[in-house]
Parts: C-alpha cells; structure tokens; sequence
C-alpha cells in the first residue's frame, strides 16, 4: 500500500495557515479573500500533481485523478476549506488536504485506481458567514433554493449572489437549480474531518468512524415573559419570576435528558444563552423576562421529537405553576442522515489493516456529508482525534493522528474505487 | 380631632409632578436640579404656613411646629424627596406632603403639640443616583463615612462633594462627622411611605404597619464558569455547562425557600439578572461561563445568614457536580432594623380610632426609617397601598388611601408628641 503524501500534506497545512492567520486565529470568509486564497493554494497544487482541475458554478472545486473505466461514477472526498471568523487551521482543511495528499503519492507511484476519484474542495459549510447551512455542498448537488442567493453576509452586506459573481462564479445557474456534479455520477462520498469534541482523545482511539450526522431541532429566540416586581417587597406568592420559571425548565429537562439516555437514546441538550432584558433587570428586581435559546440534536428523529414534546409539556406546566407566559419562537429542524453501513465497514478494514483503533460514534456536529447522504449517496465520515474543540484558534490536531487519519481513508478510497 | 389638610397635599403633589415630570416619568435627581426644585417647593409652602425652616449641612430640610415645651426632645416624620430616574411621584414624597399637611392643619387650627414636631424632607434616599445608600439621613445622623463624599454620581461624573456644595451645603462639616440633628433631640421618627409591593391591595387593608425593615445579603456580580464547547459534539459527559449548573443553584435555592418559609422564616431570595457572555456565548455552544446576582432579604440576621449558608453549600456541591467554578464575588450586607413596638401600638390605635383595617408586614425594601432606628432612636413606618410598584411611572397610589394614611399619622403623631 502506498502511503499518502505527509510531507506534501504538512506543507500545504502550513501554506494554508500562512495564508489565512488574522493575528489571532484562521480566518477564511466564505466566498471571500480568505476561502479563495485557501481555494487557490489547493488548485494550483493539484495541476502541478498533474490532478484533472474543474470548477462548478458556485465555485466549488474538483481534482480528479482519471480511473481505469472513466464512465463509472466516481469515489468523492473532501471537505470545505471556509472558517468561521478566528477559527483553527484543521476544520474542514484536514479533508481535503488528506484527499490531495492521497492522491499525490498514487498519481507519483503510478497507481490507477478502478474508477475516477475526485478530492472536492467544498464552499461555505460554515453558516456563520451567511445565514444559511451547506451552500457549496447544496449547490453542487442542485438543492440549493433560489431565493438562498438573496440573503447578504454579516460583515459585508452584499448578497450571496453578487459575492459568488466577483469571485468569477456564475450564481444565475445555481438560481436555475443546475447542480455542479450529477449525482448519479458520484458513487460514494467519504469525508475526514476533525473531531469537534473530546470522545476520541478521552477514549484513545484513532480515528472515529461515523455512525450518522445528527439533525437538530431547535428554537433560536425563546422569551419567558413574567412580571417585574421589586426584590424586597413582593412576597413569593406574589412573584411571576422569569428567572425562577427558565431555571426549573432547564433542571427539568436536564433529567429528562437523563432519563432518555437511560432508555436507550442518544441526544444532546443545550441552553447555549440566556439574558436577562439589560435595560429593564436589576439586581433588586424580580426579572419580568428571560430570553433563552434551545439546541436539540440526535441522529434519531424520534428522539428529537420526544425531546422536543417533553419542552412543550414542561413549559405548559410552568406557565400554570408561575403564572408566566413562555414564547418558544420560531421551531427550526434539521433532518438526521445516516452514514452508509458499507462504507463504515470498508473504513473499519482499513482501519484493522493498519492495526489502528476506531471508535464508533455520531456527530452531533452537521458536516457536508449530511447533504450527500440525504441526496441518496452513500456517504461515510472518518473523524481525526483533536483538542479543545473546533471554531477557534485552541483547536489541537496532531499531524500523526491526521497521518493515520489519512492511511485509513486511502485504504478504504482504494478498495472502493476498485470495486 | 383635625384633619391634615388634604387639599393642600393634593395641591403639592400636583406641584411636584409639574415640577419633575421628564416626558415619561418623574426625575428629581440627587443632588440635581429635579430634587432641588422639589425641596424648594416644599421649603416655600412651609415658610407660608409659618413654619419654622431649617436645612443643614447636607441640605436636608427641617420643618418645625413648635410644641408647648421648646426644650423637649421633638418628634420627626417625613420621608425622602428624590425619585429615581423616571420613577412615580409618590415614592417618597407622600411621607413629606403627608407631614407639611399634618402640621398645616394644625397651625390653622391653632394647635400646639406638647413638643416640637419636624417634618424631615430627607436628601438622597435612592441610591441609583451615587453608589451610597441614606446619604441623606446618614449625614443627618452624623453617619456618613468621609470618604462617601468622594463618590461621583453616574451621569455627571462629578463627586458628592461638588454637588452637595454647588447647591449651597457644606460638605466639610459631613465630612467632619457634624450631625445635621442632635440624636438625642429627636423622641421618636414616623415615616409614611407608599408600599412598593402588592400586600396591601390583594389583602384589602387600609394601611400597612411596619414590624422591620429588611436587611440584605447580596452577590452583585457573581459569575459561574465552565467550559464552552460544541453543542453537538460534546456528550453529557464531558459537559461543564454553566447553564446548567446555574440553574440547578437557582432551583435548589427556590426549594430552601419554601423550606425556610415552611419553618416560619419570613425572607425573599432574588436572582434579578442572568447573563451568557454575549461575546463568546451561542446557540450551538455549551455555555462557558454565565454572570449572575442573588439578592437575599430578611428582618432577621439569623435567616439572612441560614440562607447564604445554603448558598454556598449549594454552590460547593454544584462545581464539583459539573466541574465548574464558581465566583460569588464580593459579598455587600445591610443591617436589619426593628420598629418600635411602643410607635406601633400608636399607629395601630390611631386607625382603629379612624375605622381603618391594618396589615402588619415588614418591609422588603430600604427606608431612612432604618437609619434612625440603627441609631437607637424609636422609628416606625406606615404604607400606603400603591399598585404597579415603585421606581416607575405606573406606580398608582390612590388619593384617598393617601387621605387615610395621613389622617392614621396624624393621631398617632398628635398622640406621641403630647406624651
């Protein structure tokens, strides 16, 4: 078996960092300066590796390395090269330099696999840019909505349609629902991507072998709204206090949580805000309103839904109990996607051959792959063992884990591609 | 038995209204232009009554009907005339217009106490204006720390010091501890004030009666922190979420409560503000850190410090819980104070006299009241039934619950003053 690429994929890791430190972490802006320096850093050295280099609508980017039979659907892997704003060098990267690192050495040794596989370079997974999920992905596949193209960046409040035209894209064929890839051109879709949690490094395994890409369910904007009242003089029979109301609903649902992973389910919780009204609070008032955020993920939909039943029937108890007004706001879901057993099992071999460990574990996490298996593709993920989690400048993968990261994804690319 | 003179106490009240109203509320600020109008308006319609007026070194304003026996230690009332920013017209004032109403009635008549009764219009009693609670009837009393006069007032950033001089005062005789009333010339102190909670009105009473003014216990930035983290990614286990652990200290806390009252305790317990860090926090984050303030209340010292007790044991086997940290802060105590039992009698007396109903309460929040009877001198203090609170614009006291409550405080004075 010939061993991808590592010096070649440490130096592109560098040249990327190089190119994308704001003075304090990595910043690639999705469809800007940033991602398309990161775009063109890979580009470039896929010709000078002699890779086939093509470029979709939205940009996004593909490298093939031609296969025997190049009329078969082609093995697809990759990851996006977008940051969120002072984020780490590795998320999303670590994928598809991986994919270049392994065909790099193939191409050099002279390997020709069975059918075309292709490393792609995705656009705009990180919707912190623009306010929606998988843009690149969502348009190579054709599902992205038209009016998506409308909605402007934070920072630069230009649309998504006019960021895409300066970068030389052609943003009225992704509005037609032209998608950059045929999907039944693609015969699995494998991506390798950083851990965004501590399960692998805490349980000393190399790599983690996904089982499905969690959905999520969730209310962005909930207010509990109860009465202002003077700290000292309203008694507590007389209180509607929004604190006391959020706090219960959040203890309550707590063990809920408990309770449903005790039975079996898998799912995660998170009240990641919580505010008090800043011009109205002060510490010598009860609190008459309590803005609050909801996150449920599971890979299961019924899991969601029992979660998300036992909010509805929590908040309806404590309305009565406090005499408080609970507004959960707009309900936005995300639907759960299942990894491809095969697949999965194609990585554990690869992993066995090497004598490496795998562990098997969902991301709570939505990554591209998501949008490939709900396309009807086989899809499968390969996490890398990584510290202090993603989306800031701490994130801590050790390039030997990525070296055996990367092993294990050409063993398994190999063996599919020669099906 | 006299009458106060209600037509003029109506007639001020509209006064000070006109006099204070900033296009939403009423603003008579510390030491500012608002509460100098409104001693100004009290001090000429005294003089017009024949009063006699005095104002002292912190321009605190006596107004006295001289008694029978001038040597005889006299009897006070009165309240505070300063409002916070956008607050009501009544908070405080009505304690003041009640006694100038009183003694009007009175001179009118032409009936002399058996010794001197003072109205007291008390400086600075809100503390939102400069970080110092009673700076008012502290300097009265000759209890103002030195260094309380270093203290700048949020808005104009200039010092205590320069305010109370620029209007006139002479903060060197407060800095040098000079009491603006000799405490052993006072025999006792009366104050009527609004109720700034909803007990009188959802008990159907006339009047309150003050059995003690709470003290506090409070942690006014109070902070939790533990570790943020990827909503979706970080398992249950691995979580350090500060939401969390805050809201189980919240709930806990809530239960001791009711425990607390179940053993005859009578506290209240206050969570008026709950702050994710709006830089770091978000909806897909596992909250690292949450900002918080606990106030508790009680007449007694003994509860005041069985709930903190069970604040920190609480906070203990919380962080070890959830691998958090928890920072109280700086811990800020005030004294509880007790009314005298013999002034009680008097006011109670004085409305049965009047077939008028009672509701003995302590009082939750903080009056000058507190001062005078820290100091050893005999106090009490008499609500008036108010809606909607204090420190607002919609605070509602009714003119005729006003009427009842001055007359209440009429006899019980004509009666103490003629001991």
């Amino acid at each position: 078996m010939i061993e991808p690429d590592s010096a070649l994929a440490h130096g592109l890791f560098d040249a990327m960092a190089a190119a994308s430190f704001d003075g304090i972490g990595m910043t690639r802006d999705t469809y800007g300066a940033g991602e398309q320096r990161a775009h063109d850093l890979v580009a470039g050295h896929a010709g000078m590796l002699g890779l086939e280099v093509r470029i979709d609508a939205a940009l996004n980017l593909y490298l093939t390395l031609p296969g025997k039979e190049r009329g078969l659907p082609a093995v697809l892997t990759g990851s996006h090269l977008d940051t969120v704003p002072r984020g780490g060098n590795y998320d999303g990267a670590a994928g598809v330099i991986a994919g270049i690192a392994i065909l790099a050495a193939w191409a050099k040794a002279g390997m020709t696999p069975g059918r075309d596989v292709t490393v792609i370079a995705i656009r705009a997974e990180e919707s912190v840019w623009f306010p929606v999920s998988y843009i690149g992905s969502k348009a190579a596949l054709g599902l992205l909505p038209p009016d998506a193209l409308d909605v402007v960046r934070f920072d630069t409040q230009k649309t998504l349609y006019r960021h895409i035209q300066e970068l030389g894209g052609t943003p009225e064929l992704i509005k037609a629902g032209t998608p950059g890839i045929d999907p039944a051109a693609v015969y699995a879709f494998l991506e390798l991507h950083i851990e965004q949690g501590p399960v692998l490094i805490d349980n000393r395994r190399n790599i983690g072998i996904v089982t499905g890409i969690c959905g999520s369910l969730r209310y962005r904007a909930a207010t509990v709204t109860g009465r202002y009242a003077h700290s000292g003089a309203t008694p507590r029979s007389h209180r509607r206090d929004a604190v006391v109301a959020f706090a219960q609903l959040v203890d309550a649902l707590h063990r809920h949580w408990l309770a449903m992973e005790a039975a079996g389910h898998e799912l995660t919780l998170t009240f990641g805000q919580v505010n008090t009204d800043s011009r109205q609070s002060d510490f010598s008032k009860v609190a008459g309103s309590v803005g609050f955020c909801i996150d449920i993920r599971s890979r299961s939909t019924d899991s969601l839904q029992q979660m998300d039943r036992q909010v509805q029937a929590t908040v309806a108890a404590l309305a009565r109990q406090h005499g408080v007004i609970f507004d959960l706001g707009e309900q936005r879901r995300s639907q759960p996607a299942l990894m491809d057993d095969a697949l999965r099992r194609e990585l554990a071999r690869s992993a066995d051959r090497l004598g490496l460990t795998h562990h098997e574990m969902p991301s709570g996490a939505g990554h591209d792959a998501a949008m490939f298996a709900n396309r009807g593709i086989p899809a499968a993920m390969l996490f890398i063992p990584n510290a202090n989690g993603s989306h800031n400048p701490d994130e801590r993968m050790e390039l030997g884990d990525f070296d055996r990261g990367a092993r294990v994804l050409a063993g398994a690319l190999w063996a599919i591609a020669n099906v």
